[in-house]
Formats: structure tokens, C-alpha cells, sequence
């Protein structure tokens, strides 16, 4: 079934131990719709500035990306400057341009309309609730956010976990939106905000899936059956950047690959989302999502199992 | 099989954001002896001092752990003082008193002789190495260290991993003793300077199995049949205090139950390695090893297989 994603399609400049590259082609919105493209029908709501051109188009369109919901401003593309040099799991910022990201006023084609599943990825919450509020009959809803919300935007924040179903974060994130050390307590409180299920990425330890009493989760010990998916051993990690929108494209687009989603299907998505998430720290950018084939997946797939299966 | 181990019963006190003690009953061969004794027979060699009197001694009987190998020299046992304030899966030590430890001539009692496992748990390398030698029949050998060791006492350490079959540590270890920051980078040049098997802890994300190229391992993908085990998420980490040596115990503890180790032994292995550490933090000190059923282990491992496996 079609998701709908509406995120940054950006360029970033990055330093990682490995080395750096200056404004290449990227953003929440670009690493998730690459990593879902291999599931499920995607369309993105972005904007660009006149620095995006043919080239970049080209990207989405050989996998099949949906992107006449980018609209096309004048000015620059939203930029981001960054590096992982003391530490691979959290980046530092260095510079953020909003530039055309400014003043953008989503809007939707009204080819998206069908779409059934729906991903905020890291955007001012405030253009995440107008896009869930501009499509209400959609059936799941996930979203990502940062430490920048959360500590300074937090009521636009909290309007939108009550529209969510699922949100993915990262330990930080969890702690910093609950005020809990404790990563179970945190994700409780996190999940009484409004999502049934949250998805804590922890980096190079993989990721854990939570399930709130109230939806239809395996009921399966005191975790109230919390499911971990291991992350892959890397020999190097080249570049992290859209290790986590990577995961969360591959763990929705599994999910709206399937007719039902039970609880299986939901491990089963945990395991898509590791599986994407190591891909992208494997080249430069996008670069190795932009390469990827399904048997490589499916492969890395059976890896994991294998990784931390007894039998 | 029997197992002998080898390090320090001891005396903490410890303070973490859920409450403080003083001078409790401790030591990595206490932690390490209470975990394994749930899966084999364990003997004991240590030093302690007229501190350990009959009320110590009778925490060891009524798990049934020999210990005729636990000499009594004039004055106190081995006294550690640390903090978990700010990072629960690191101490801060602000004291540590060798004592008795600091003239500590291991003897090995002749009941210990047909010890087919020994492990060198936590204390000064050169020790580690002369109960090495003392038991050149035993049939597996695991051993523990720790930074003080690594920094300042590297050439005996080296020494002692020449002889181990399997070394566990956590990280922060892995990373200081080969320089390397990939995990996977560590691991490799960690098992070239002796050990066939490398676990390394990760705290509260569970901990990774690795089998150098050389061993029996099973072969599959680019981390060389690694394994990996989750924590238990635990609604507080009460006292991380001995959580190491009461996975050690409980992964070395279920080897030496086994008739043959086997590749999917050594995964059973991890699992009830991590799930005698989860155990280990539930309350202050040893007070849950104490109280523990092996219906209450084999409950947790049934939970850990549902926390990390897909069907």
C-alpha cells in the first residue's frame, strides 16, 4: 500500500572518521523514501530550491518515487553541515540552512490522497500536523523528531504525538521527551503521550519496539512484549547520516507491504529497519541505498536472524 | 563439569540513583561463584579477612559452592567503594583497599585438581596467570580484566591472554586493549592476541559473542558467526554492581553443565549469561543471586527468547 512521506530533501556536507563530502543530495525525506522504495509505492511532500535539478530527480525516479509532491521554490535547498568525529552515534551540527524550508506551506497532490500509510519524518512538528491533519483517512501514521523540538518546540511537539500511531527516536530522544533515565520507563512515558508504538533506535546496539497496553501487542513478560532487533557489525562505519531515516524506511515500508499487520509483521519490520539502517552507514550518504538490490536485503535479512536467533 | 574460580571476595559499598550501602558482601569470584552454581559445581580460590566470618561463609554453603580454597589471612578482605550516579553501565571507583589481596598467594586445594573449567575472574594479572599454570589440565579457560589492568599492567595481561580460550569484556575493554573504535575492528585484534572467543558486554543493549577465525565457529556472514544476546529491559537498574561477573558465571556456569560445546551451546550460553546479569541488578549487591529459583532463570530465558526472535 502507498506511504506518503513528507520530510527534508536537502544536501548535507559531513566529516566522519572514514572522510567528508560537501552538499550531497540528501535529507530525512530522500534516505527514507530510498529505503521504502524497496517495499512499497512512495511519494514525497518536500520542497527544493533551484540547486535541485535532473540529476537529483533521477535519483527517486530509479526507484520509482513518486515526487510530484516536491514543489520546486526560488532560492537554495535546506542545508546541513555536520560531523561524527568523537562520537558515530550522535552527529554534531555545525551549520543548518533552512532556505527554502523557511516559508514552506505543504501541500498535498491530489494523487497522494489514497495513501494509506503516512510518515512525518523530522520536520518542524508544526508542518507535521498539517500534513496528518490534510489527510485524515490514512490508517497508520508513524514520525520521527530531534532534540531541536523537543527542547524548544515542545506543544507543537505533543500535538502531534497524540496523531500518531508510531514513533521512532533514539535514546536521547526518548529521555529528553519523558525526563526518565530508566529506557523502559521513558518508553511508557513517551507512549501515554499518544503513540501505541514506539520504536528507541540505539545506534550500533540496534533497536528496541514498544507496545503500550492499550494496542494489540504479544503480551509476553514485564517489556509488555518488546521486541529488539540487532543492528549490523559493520567493519567500518563510513558515514551514520540517515542511518535512522534509513530504518525507519525499511520498517514502514515493510509494514505497508503486508496485507495484516500483527505482531510478527512488526518484528519482522524491526529487522527490515536494522537491515536498511546498515546499509546507509555503509557508503557515503545515499549512496549504497542507491545501489542496494532486494536479494542483498533479503540476504542481510537472514543475517540478522542468524546474528541472534538460538536455533 | 566442576568449575574453579579465581578472584576477589570482597566487601562494597556502593551508591547508584536507587540507594546507597556499606560493606556488603562482594567481589567478582562471589558473583561469579552465586551465578554459576545455579548449572554446575564451583570451587572457589580467594584470600579474605577476619571480616569473613560464618554469616559470609553460609551464603556460599547454601548454594553449595566449595570453599576450602578461601584462605583466611590476619587482617580486612578486599574492601571496593564506587558510584553509579551519572552512568549506570560504568562505575566510578573512589576507593579501593587491597588488604588481605595484596599478598595474596593463590593455593589451589588438591580437591580443586580435576577442575575441567577454570575462570580467571577480575584481579592482578600475574595471579590470573600463576592459577593458570597451577592447572594445566583444565579443559576451558575464560578469564575477566578490567582498565586498571589493561593501562598500567599490559605486558602480564598479554601474558594472561595467551592462555584463555574465551575473554569477556565490556567496550570501553575491547576498545582499550586494541586501539580500534569499530566494535568489529576490536574484537578481531582482541582474539589475535590469544583468546579463540571474545564476549563483549554493552551494559543495558546485552552483550556480543565473537569466534576468531581459527576456532569451530559457525560461518556465516561478515562478522564470522558472532551472536548476540539482549538485556533484560528492566523497569530500574537497582545495582549494576556484579552484573559482569554474574554473566560470566551464568555463560560459563551453562557451558559446564553441557555434555559437548557446541556452536548453539555458546549461543544458549549468552543467553543465560545475560539473563544471571539482569538478575544481578534487580536489588543491592548479591541479595537477588541469593534468593533465586532456576524455574525464575529458565523463565527469563523463555523472555529473552521472545524479546529477540522473530516467530
Amino acid at each position: 500500500m502507498p506511504i506518503t512521506v513528507v520530510g527534508s530533501v536537502a544536501y548535507d556536507s559531513v566529516e566522519t572518521p572514514a572522510g567528508r563530502y560537501d552538499r550531497k543530495l540528501a535529507g530525512a525525506a530522500t534516505y527514507f523514501s530510498l529505503a521504502a522504495s524497496f517495499f512499497a509505492p512512495v511519494r514525497v511532500i518536500a520542497v527544493v530550491g533551484e540547486d535541485f535539478g535532473p540529476e537529483q530527480e533521477a535519483v527517486f525516479n530509479a526507484r520509482g518515487i513518486d515526487i510530484q509532491g516536491i514543489e520546486h521554490a526560488p532560492g537554495k535547498s535546506f542545508f546541513w553541515e555536520g560531523s561524527y568525529l568523537d562520537n558515530l552515534n550522535e552527529a554534531k551540527t555545525h551549520n543548518t540552512e533552512l532556505n527554502v524550508f523557511a516559508t514552506f506551506e505543504p501541500k498535498i497532490p491530489a494523487a497522494y490522497a489514497d495513501s494509506d500509510f503516512l510518515f512525518l519524518a523530522n520536520i518542524d512538528p508544526v508542518l507535521q500536523r498539517r500534513v496528518r491533519e490534510a489527510m485524515p483517512n490514512v490508517k497508520l501514521v508513524a514520525g520521527d523528531t530531534m532534540n531541536y523540538w523537543i527542547k524548544d518546540h515542545r506543544a507543537a511537539l505533543l500535538e502531534v504525538l497524540k496523531g500518531l500511531d508510531i514513533l521512532l527516536i533514539n535514546d536521547t530522544e526518548a529521555r529528553m521527551i519523558s525526563g526518565k533515565s530508566s529506557l523502559l520507563q521513558a518508553a511508557q512515558a513517551v507512549m501515554a503521550l499518544g503513540p501505541a508504538s514506539l520504536v528507541v533506535k540505539h545506534g550500533e546496539y540496534g533497536a528496541t519496539l514498544f507496545f503500550s497496553d492499550g494496542s494489540s501487542r504479544p503480551k509476553s513478560g514485564s517489556a509488555h512484549g518488546a521486541f529488539r532487533a540487532p543492528a549490523m557489525l559493520l567493519e567500518e562505519v563510513v558515514d551514520p547520516t540517515g542511518a535512522g531515516d534509513s530504518f525507519a524506511g525499511g520498517f514502514f515500508g515493510y509494514l505497508a507491504s503486508q496485507p495484516e499487520i500483527t505482531p510478527p509483521v512488526y518484528r519482522r519490520a524491526m529487522f527490515y529497519g536494522s537491515v536498511m539502517g546498515s546499509f546507509a552507514c555503509e557508503r557515503f550518504g545515499t549512496e549504497r541505498l542507491q545501489q542496494l538490490s532486494r536479494k542483498e536485503i533479503d540476504d542481510r535479512f537472514i543475517h540478522f536472524r542468524r546474528l541472534t536467533h538460538l536455533d
